[in-house]
């Protein structure tokens, strides 16, 4: 399938709600013959109606049977989602009654649309930009404050305009560079170079804030994988409860919620921790259960946070020390990047414990060994604002723009580079001609963010990714 | 919770699409202040607007921060599906956002919703009567052209009408013989008897009718449990696949089908067929498999066709009876009231098979031993209709009134009992107080079908089992 070339004269059908046995279904026509096909089956004409209406009737197949009593909603080109003629069929719930109703738009003219297709030809028909159709999947796939906040800000625009302003400077530019190459022999210059540096310079600062703040976006947007360590009988199941506990009120009063994978993930003012358990660290010396070792080993070396918990009881400070010795070091957990976070739990059992006593140079301070009672809530709390700190280490950056997205990530990265071979060529006074080619692979670069400049691969791997019906 | 007491001042809300990622999800609020709620937190004011109109906007939280850009569709009482003012958000299709849109519909004044609500409340102010109610929980159930069309037609009036009718005038009759009970020491006769016999008799032909139809009406709501069973060898994979080969072309086209359910179900002529496979059937003498082969003869005995497969090449008739007498003798299974379909497989192996060879009186016959050959779809279709003769007897049937709900069989045959009794008692010149208290029990569970007579019990059953949103 084209992307850019893409037919806009097709009318595409998709169911638009998730699959299964519900209240109520909705499928989704959009295109120029959407209620063309609407009304051949439909007991009433949408032809005359305005748009942003609503219309009880029935749905009848070929050999008039009712397949369904439906809602109509009716959106005119170009007041819809894709700006096309939109219908949306509001039926019963069962997979049978979609089935059913596709099949009957397909065979009235309309096609299956492909993933991500509507969100594709509302791009392709300017209500928005690439990086804004690219925040409609993020924001259908956010799971906390933080990562929902950042796509929202992205979909109602985000940085697209900055951006764009600055291409259209930099093309401004361009354009007096490229004139002058028509004018090489006369070694005339229309573009000011001192502007020109301004200007790079000026771009470069806005787009490493944006490389900068992709590491926090990314934490926003997937979340910390937490690993929790430790031995068996330190107490993790209680900690984790505890850390859990709060979270877990609030959700089940909510239908529809997935238990399973909100008991694993933990939420810190709005940031997603996914909280991954590793039993069976204790047996690290035992040749026979290497592989699992192993395995729990790979995880830490990948986590970004290891919390480690021991109990003051079991484990005097010699004790944890040779277990992180024996466990962690000579793995490739400890040298990994992963920032840790030490437990000393059962404080309550212990409480004349010294948490000093344990510090290890380069490894535990007072910044990362909380003194804990899991059984007794005590300082969870207080863990939870360090790990919060551990990953955004500077909560300002929250409110400025963020970037999450891997694609742009790199486009940003790729404009700085080739910002920086403009300013490089200046310097040694290279000709027009390269320059100018630098320019336009920084415009290039820059485009392919908001969809100024795509390309079928480009597009292709965007909208793949999207569900069907969006 | 009350239903019959049911408070309608309440304002509900629920998700009303199934759960999980999509495109768009749909919160829906039911009540006297959903205008009200969603005005609260809505960038626009429903308050004047006309119902059956949509409307784009904004839902922000008390922070003044965009949960979503959102669809609002306005339906005006009594022009809605609960006859009450009813408010349906259209979000984007998240999880989180869902729970955050449903936590702030809350707050404002709204509550969750209990399964079946907003159909509960549909037909507490006589949208729907009781048994259409119960047809839209039938209809999202449905999966099968039959299952669907005998819950469209339920829907759409089914045989309300009638019973209502018939109802009214057995009301009619009570009235003038409960006149009677008055004026007991004048002996007069109100309600002339002779008529009242007819009226009963009318009744009872049509009940009758409405009663015998519910086998039919049961297979086609629960479709035909249809056990395979016979040696490995004997081609059941082949045979199964052929039988459902042209089903799972249709189905893989429509998105969101669940291949698993379809590939064990079979459709046929709209009847859905449940093929239960049965491994392990060979090893029924094998003491150590006892138990795996007792559970085959547990499946087969609660099914209602059992197809039973053999080769022509290595079963010969002795051998075939054998197998049957070793597998299916002594158990319940052949004893069980289960119709049984012979499959002489492998045919074009050795075509010059007789199948007579095979005939076993009482068992095997010409209607249901069928020659095939699974891997040249030999006869395939045949045995399709064989499936179909063997369930649906007299097709005519499917056109007429079906019963398909076994709370509406209770019902009339409860009914058709205390008919008997009112006639019965008039037969041998019982008083008429008895004759009214009988006519009394025929009028109550006749009422309970459409639910002009109900009670909290009763409702509780019916709506405690829809899906919460309907």
């Amino acid at each position: 399938m084209s992307y850019t070339s893409h037919n806009l004269s097709d009318t595409i059908v998709a169911l638009a709600t998730p699959s299964g046995t519900g209240a109520i279904a909705i499928i989704r026509l959009s295109g120029p013959k959407a209620i063309e096909i609407c009304d051949a089956v439909f007991s009433k004409s949408l032809a005359e109606k305005d748009t942003h209406t609503i219309h009880f009737g029935t749905i009848k197949d070929d050999t008039q049977d009712v397949i369904d009593e439906v809602l109509v909603s009716l959106f005119k080109a170009p007041k819809s989602y894709t700006k096309e003629n939109v219908v949306e069929v509001s039926c019963h719930g069962s997979d049978y009654i979609v089935q059913r109703l596709i099949q009957l738009f397909i065979k009235k003219g309309a096609r299956m649309a492909n993933p991500g297709e509507f969100t594709l030809r509302a791009f392709l028909n300017g209500q928005m930009d690439l990086s804004q159709a690219e925040a409609v999947a993020d924001l259908i796939a956010s799971n906390s404050k933080a990562s929902h906040e950042l796509a929202m800000r992205q979909m109602r625009g985000g940085f697209s305009d900055e951006i764009k302003e600055l291409r259209q400077q930099l093309i401004d530019f361009a354009s007096l560079i490229e004139l002058e190459l028509d004018f090489s022999e006369e070694d005339v210059e229309f573009a000011n170079r001192d502007d020109l540096k301004d200007l790079i310079v000026k771009i470069q600062t806005l787009i490493r804030k944006l490389i900068d703040s992709f590491h926090l976006g990314n934490v926003i947007k997937n979340g910390v994988s937490t690993v929790i360590a430790g031995r068996p009988n330190a107490g993790k199941s209680t900690l984790l409860n505890a850390l859990l506990n709060e979270e877990r009120a609030i959700v089940s009063d909510i239908a529809g919620t997935t238990r399973d994978t909100v008991e694993e993930s933990l939420n810190i003012k709005g940031i997603q921790f996914r909280l991954i358990d590793t039993a069976g660290i204790r047996r690290a010396q035992d040749q026979i259960e290497q592989i699992g070792v192993e395995r729990t080993m790979e995880k830490i070396s990948k986590s970004t946070v290891v919390i480690y918990v021991f109990d003051v009881i079991s484990s005097g400070p010699k004790e944890l020390w040779e277990d992180l010795d024996r466990f962690l070091y000579g793995s490739r957990a400890l040298t990994a990047n992963s920032k840790k976070i030490f437990i000393a739990n059962k404080m309550d059992l212990n409480p004349y414990t010294k948490p000093e006593d344990y510090y290890r140079e380069g490894l535990i301070s007072e910044e990362n060994l909380i003194p804990v009672s899991a059984k007794n809530q005590m300082n969870i709390g207080y863990l939870k604002d360090v790990l919060y700190q551990t990953v955004i280490e500077n909560p300002q950056l929250m409110d400025q723009t963020i970037v999450s997205n891997t694609r742009h990530y790199d486009a940003l990265s790729k404009t700085d580079q080739s910002l920086n071979a403009v300013l490089n060529g200046m310097n040694t006074g290279i000709t027009s001609d390269f320059i100018a080619m630098d320019i336009r692979q920084a415009l290039y670069y820059l485009g392919t963010i908001t969809g100024e400049v795509s390309t079928d691969d480009l597009l292709g791997n965007i909208f793949s990714n999207f569900c069907i019906g969006k």
